[in-house]
């Protein structure tokens, strides 16, 4: 079913490929040894994991989803898709969309319903492009917590 | 820390206390048996889990929570709500503000940095009551399978 050659599980030695300076490019992500990535990396699973696009040694795109088994529609299962990134030295090449639409072949394969995430209004036009149609609205509330450095 | 007499975590005999007729309120939900609910219920863990509102046997309200470890910002926690739902026989007596105002509670005790849900335009007004504020847009795509009978 998946021809996406170049799409990955996320590894431990990606902490080597300097993947965190790609997080770093959506939010602050500089203060992680490799210690804790790999008790990160350990923690994935199926339900919970992150893909990346690596060409030529270098990690171009990630993407992380998680599978949420609901009650509501009968034990129903949500695809849920956080923090896609492509580095912006490799933008325009279609790696986003690439990786979207691995994520909603994935998401047809693991029986969920739904596939679902949320962005900002510059962003909408991009997973428009990619199939996803504008649903409900996001509404957050950020806490102030000086052990967390935010 | 918390002070929420009537709120506690689901448990399996919820089943025979009709919870599936209050998701049924929200999507059809009228086809899962006991046994698979049991397993659903063993599947949940500290950072996916389910808390309800009983008053005098009857549970009038529930409320999803998973907690995500994000890469982003240092292997920082996202709190992520879903399927709050109120009977809708005990409307207007404040159980949904309850939940809300539990959730918030548990979600700083947790260290997370953010508490984030999707709704839809006509529940952004008691969010905001709630203290949230609009953040983001949610996009989405539905899947037709006709294994899951959507």
């Amino acid at each position: 079913m998946f021809v996406y050659m170049n799409i990955r599980i996320i590894q431990k030695d990606d902490y080597h490929k300097k993947i965190l300076d790609l997080y770093n490019q959506l939010s602050p992500t500089n203060n992680i040894d490799i210690s804790n990535f790999s008790d990160f990396i350990k923690s994935l699973n199926k339900k919970h994991n992150i893909y990346v696009i690596e060409c030529d040694n270098i990690i171009v795109a990630c993407c992380t989803y998680f599978i949420e088994t609901k009650i509501l529609r009968n034990l129903s299962k949500v695809f849920h898709i956080e923090d896609l990134i492509v580095d912006k030295n490799f933008r325009g090449f279609g790696y986003g969309k690439q990786m979207v639409d691995f994520m909603i072949d994935l998401a047809q394969n693991e029986q969920c319903y739904k596939i679902i995430l949320d962005c900002d209004d510059d962003h909408a036009g991009f997973y428009a492009k990619c199939g996803l149609q504008k649903k409900n609205i996001q509404m957050g509330q950020y806490f102030t917590n000086p052990n967390l450095g935010l």
